[in-house]
């Protein structure tokens, strides 16, 4: 596991008025979630189920599929690493190599090198079987490959291996790959995040699909009780009250451009086209470690330095778009931060 | 992981008004905690730290060693998988055999299979490298291997690992080995189950204590935010307040000693000798499933049957103490069971 993930809020406690860091929406209204967790507190002193297999029924309900395609882990996280052992067992550490292009989420490579096997990001170096980790929109970028793309490439190449997580599927207007889809087609994986869709990172919870016969592997190396009761509690009850909390998607993904757009205008900041609500900006002639101090000390603004993603340098930061009020408080502060430093420079001569 | 874990509480949902089928006490007090977390539920909205280093520095405080001994997972399970991992990483598959005296808690075995290595249960069988997995007070025997005894054997035999998990220790009299005792070991790796300490198994909450090199590895190995964040924040506030819900171990071990003395007294039940809460007891000319459908279905009393434990046949079963009336009403159940059923055997002659 990489030092320095986004969402570091633990580390600056009561100093943060708004989080960009994570590619969550901050402002979810979780007062029904929270007063159905609040009565149901008694789940902490009994054992949850061993395998969560209540929270799986409902998952495959809602998506059409079947029980045995789903497998419930705590965060989309423990299914990437449980994937990147099964490689190993059943292909071999040696048979197969992970292709994974940069930058991308971290944990990918992080999983498939502690399992022992081989990471490339060219394609062209893969030796043997290619097992392809997508994120899909990407973090930290914000791009996306079409649906009907992956399920070409993944039928065009039958003998590789396609893992799509789909976390944040729900904060975009691109079609994603269904979990029927997936379920039928023995070389593809798909990964869930109820995280972020739910928008309760602190719960754990995610899940992947796939055809039966990988699933069975996933829930056999999985180990019992990985998902804490109350995480299940909340899935069951979000999942059964359709419960709906990122906001409607054409007023957030328009704030998320209207934000893109004013950061564009910011002399020095450049900000990479995005399709989703978060999106990948880079500041000349400063480091985002220093911008990402200032912001959260000056004004309370807490930013993703981005420049331990494999592939940027430390010119890189994240931020994902929150309301209005909130986004217009960001452009002013990185615009002070670029007057105040380049005047200061100015100064300097 | 195996199927057939105690507590499965979740099976049998509002049938059950007592419940012997965990080793933890039933009716530990939890208004505290829960107030605490129903005050914090906001936590669920953020991400809690990638590695949970708030509460590895409580309880290395607490214990007195050094926050590099100490590695938080999601329930000791979660340890048990890391070190099975480490091992293999480290020796090689084929390098050591893990040895697991049986019966003993099903993950040890489960974890090392999955993992790649060997597993036996006699010591003389073993074929390099000995990495001894011992539960101590032991489940489901509830015996107890002295801790000098423990660390004498890990003392004289350097090139042994020992994994001494002690998850039951405070629910014994019988001294346990120290976390500093253990740190200062390159040889040995305790795991402590905070699930026990606290009564708060579905929460998911346990760590390992080694020495830094073993717990640098452990660290490395888990993966961020393998703990959810109200585990966390339970930890912390369990630690801090130096909360204590077992009850006062002379009356509960001595209700634990009258509940075995009462269930010998049975015709048929016998009952292992137990230095802890829980205790393994067989009965003769019936199944221990048939005897869990009979007692929670007519009374509501949920037992644990062991017949899934290594080394167990359908005979065997284990209950742990509750308060005496709880007991009496088990202790009363069984009775009739057995009555009736050799009462129905004589009629049918």
């Amino acid at each position: 596991m990489i030092y320095g993930h986004g969402d570091d809020l633990y580390r600056y406690k009561d100093m943060v008025r708004a989080n960009f860091s994570s590619n969550i929406y901050q402002k979810a209204d979780m007062t029904a979630l929270k007063k159905h967790l609040a009565d149901r507190l008694d789940l902490i002193a009994n054992y949850p189920e061993p395998a969560p297999l209540s929270l799986e029924r409902a998952l495959a309900d809602e998506a059409g599929v079947s029980t045995e395609n789903v497998t419930v882990t705590a965060g989309a996280t423990e299914s990437i690493y449980l994937i990147a052992q099964d490689n190993v067992r059943r292909l071999g550490s040696g048979g197969f190599t992970n292709v994974i292009m940069q930058p991308t989420f971290s944990e990918y490579a992080d999983a498939c090198r502690l399992s022992g096997s081989p990471v490339v990001s060219n394609p062209a170096e893969a030796a043997g079987r290619r097992v392809n980790w997508m994120c899909n929109p990407n973090n930290p970028t914000g791009s996306v490959i079409p649906a009907r793309d992956l399920l070409r490439m993944a039928d065009e190449r039958p003998d590789e291996l396609f893992i799509i997580d789909q976390s944040y599927e729900h904060y975009t207007h691109e079609p994603a790959v269904s979990d029927a889809e997936a379920a039928r087609r023995p070389n593809m994986i798909l990964l869930h995040s109820m995280t972020k869709r739910f928008c309760v990172p602190g719960l754990r919870l995610g899940y992947a699909v796939a055809c039966g016969e990988t699933a069975r592997r996933l829930k056999g190396l999985r180990h019992p009780w990985s998902v804490n009761a109350l995480a299940i509690e909340a899935g069951l009850f979000m999942i059964g009250s359709k419960a709906e909390v990122i906001p409607a998607l054409d007023g957030y993904l328009g704030e998320a451009q209207r934000l893109r757009r004013c950061l564009c205008g910011i002399e020095g900041i450049s900000v990479s086209k995005t399709f989703t609500n978060f999106m990948l900006a880079r500041i000349k002639g400063h480091t985002a470690a220093r911008l990402k101090e200032y912001l959260v000390k000056r004004h309370g603004l807490l930013i993703r330095d981005a420049s331990n993603f494999d592939g940027l340098d430390g010119s890189y930061f994240r931020v994902a778009a929150q309301d209005r009020e909130a986004d217009d408080a960001l452009v002013a502060g990185i615009r002070e931060f670029v007057d105040t430093h380049n005047n200061y420079k100015s100064d300097e001569k």
